[in-house]
């Protein structure tokens, strides 16, 4: 019998035992939408966190950075609207006072809380509308809440984004369940993105991070709207035990449904962030294979999801293949121009270099669906990458020019 | 007494003693406008030419490599509205055609000639019309003529792109005078663009091309307007030697002015290409000093011209630093968040990482101009780069949407 994990009706970050959530409007959002977020462990919980690549990180990410690496956790403090990014010192003590604050308003005073922000850099953040925030939020503090957290970390996002799913262990059920915010500045590695994953699981710590920094590189880091990696990226896993498993080994029989598990919630996020990326009316997915090596075949396909006539090519429902060959051919990957193939959906679009026979108004009708998927063979080798990717258009440059 | 260069009125690719030139339609594009060029040399000239580093190279890149090695030319024949690139074996027959009906339309057959092609990647050119445009070009060559070719390269330009000047050396006049067309793929190294530029100097050839490479260098390579670097771009440099001086010697007196006066042709015509670039609503000088090396100057520079949200935020007038030190902090270059300052026009509005004291309404200012500078200190060393990119606008994406 083959286990495998199910998809859980309006799962989220409360999905799993022993977590509690909440979202509240504390002020720093002007229209009175949510802007504080909460995530509660009832018990101690492992964590595995991965943070933005950028030399210039936001205050909550050096904060949160130095609390992970010999402690387990209780919680996380969210807030949206301001990501006290390049704010100095001030900022970094508004960040350490948002732990304290988040962890003495959910009466665990002195135990570890990780924060993160998004939303404008450079601004100070408004630490008494801040503060009261964190108690409300505190106070409301349920496992029914998971949606309106979703909500209080939503910037430029059009949804909130949640999953979970839960699978059998022996005689446990285990349930992994998450949420995320997108919409800007997403590229990897890793996006202008938060998330947050919640897991019952009881798992070792070391095999946690393993699974974690794998699932990442699968996903959150294959995606990409506009290119931008911010300041503020931040993906975190709690696994609080209260499932009550056996400690989850790597040679469990179950291990690999486990990794498979975190490895959906993780993609539905990450497909969630680009299909809400700004302004996008297309997501195209790009599978390079042949190439030299890997590396290269990541460096065409990103080549590809950067170039800006490419993406506004695809909102023009161009099939404007010529784009693609000249953005792989200025890549830092090797490519011999007459050896590409091109396929569209499937349909050979170029042949060693140069256009196919397959008709125009086949590839016009790939070119017309909300999404579809660009395959380049380069056949120069076995180096394979796929990432998913959207188009640009006039309303990401609309949505981008004021503040 | 300091010699220095002229600016010609109304100059351009004709200006240099011995240059005709000629712009003709001839059918590749719809509607009517030139698109067939000749710059044609009453003697042999000496050439220079610096080609797309693209891996992908039209034909016409492929086949004016050929042709430059040990040859002196007669002269360039253009089209524009197809690019003739991922055109395979007809097209690069087709390039070869070209070169051999224009000398022999000009009544030098056998003799070298260079030919570009820039459009649309991957139709095959309509040579019959080619051929016809060759032969009506051919009959209409005159140094009056300049101004039509100009027009004859350009595809989404919305101007042509002329520039001469001259100084003295020795007894002779020395004319350098050039043509161009940019307006999309526009990124290091080198751009979308075609130019095209005389000289009635006589000089060494090898000294030639050591200062064309510099002059490219630091002009038509520092230069972005979308980021994509296409496959047709090419530097064309012909000296005829007709001004009968003495061949110019690096240790010459007027060496540094003839250096001085190429680099601002190229300079200018640069300029000019980013002021027309698709789209565009400003002009924006990157200067990046105080890197670790030059190169990591240069990676500072070109992570904010390819910076999405950086270039929409110049398009909303709107004084988003935060953007431009999130690029800088995710590009290769080395930095350390509290070191950097950023400047507009000379405004501070970083000062070690974080937001300085000069009143938002002085940077705003400065943002609303049609073109202003940004400068980047990362106090790390003594790198330095300069380049010259836009914003990007709606206009751009409607523009390149479709065909």
């Amino acid at each position: 019998m083959k286990e495998s994990f199910k998809i859980i009706d309006r799962g989220g970050v409360c999905s799993a035992i022993g977590f509690l959530a909440s979202g509240v409007h504390c002020g720093i959002k002007k229209n009175g939408d949510r802007d504080l977020a909460l995530v509660f462990s009832e018990r101690e919980a492992e964590v595995a966190a991965m943070f933005t690549l950028n030399q210039v990180k936001a205050a909550p990410v050096k904060v949160s950075q130095t609390k992970i690496a010999n402690h387990t956790v209780r919680g996380v403090v969210f807030n949206s609207g301001n990501a006290n990014a390049c704010t100095g010192i001030v900022g970094l003590n508004d960040a350490k006072s948002m732990v304290e604050l988040a962890a003495k308003a959910c009466g665990v005073n002195g135990k570890e809380f990780l924060v993160c922000s998004t939303g404008r850099i450079g601004v100070l953040l408004p630490m008494r509308k801040v503060s009261s925030g964190i108690k409300k939020a505190a106070a409301t503090l349920s496992n029914q809440n998971g949606r309106a957290a979703s909500e209080a970390i939503m910037t430029s996002d059009t949804f909130p984004k949640e999953i979970a799913v839960s699978f059998r262990l022996g005689d446990q059920k285990i349930t992994i369940g998450g949420m995320a915010k997108g919409a800007g500045m997403i590229h990897p590695n890793m996006a202008t993105m938060l998330a947050c994953i919640t897991t019952d699981l009881k798992v070792d710590r070391k095999l946690l991070r393993k699974v974690v920094a794998d699932c990442v590189e699968k996903t959150f880091n294959r995606i990409s709207v506009d290119g931008d990696t911010s300041t503020n990226d931040t993906v975190i896993v709690l696994a609080n035990g209260a499932a009550e498993n056996h400690p989850l080994k790597a040679f469990h029989p179950q291990f690999k449904v486990f990794e498979q598990a975190m490895r959906f919630v993780m993609h539905s996020l990450a497909q969630m962030i680009v299909r809400d990326g700004e302004g996008i009316s297309k997501v195209v997915h790009l599978a390079v294979r042949g190439a030299r090596s890997p590396l290269d075949a990541k460096r065409a396909a990103q080549a590809i999801a950067r170039s800006l006539l490419v993406k506004t090519s695809w909102c023009g429902e161009d099939v404007n293949w010529g784009r693609l060959m000249d953005a792989i051919g200025y890549s830092e990957a090797r490519i011999r121009e007459e050896l590409v193939d091109i396929f569209y959906n499937g349909h050979l679009v170029v042949r060693n270099g140069i256009r196919s026979k397959v008709p125009e108004i086949k590839l016009k009708k790939v070119a017309m669906l909300d999404s579809f998927t660009i395959t380049i063979d380069l056949h120069l080798g076995s180096g394979q990458y796929e990432m998913t990717t959207a188009d640009l258009t006039e309303k990401y440059v609309e949505l981008n020019k004021g503040e």
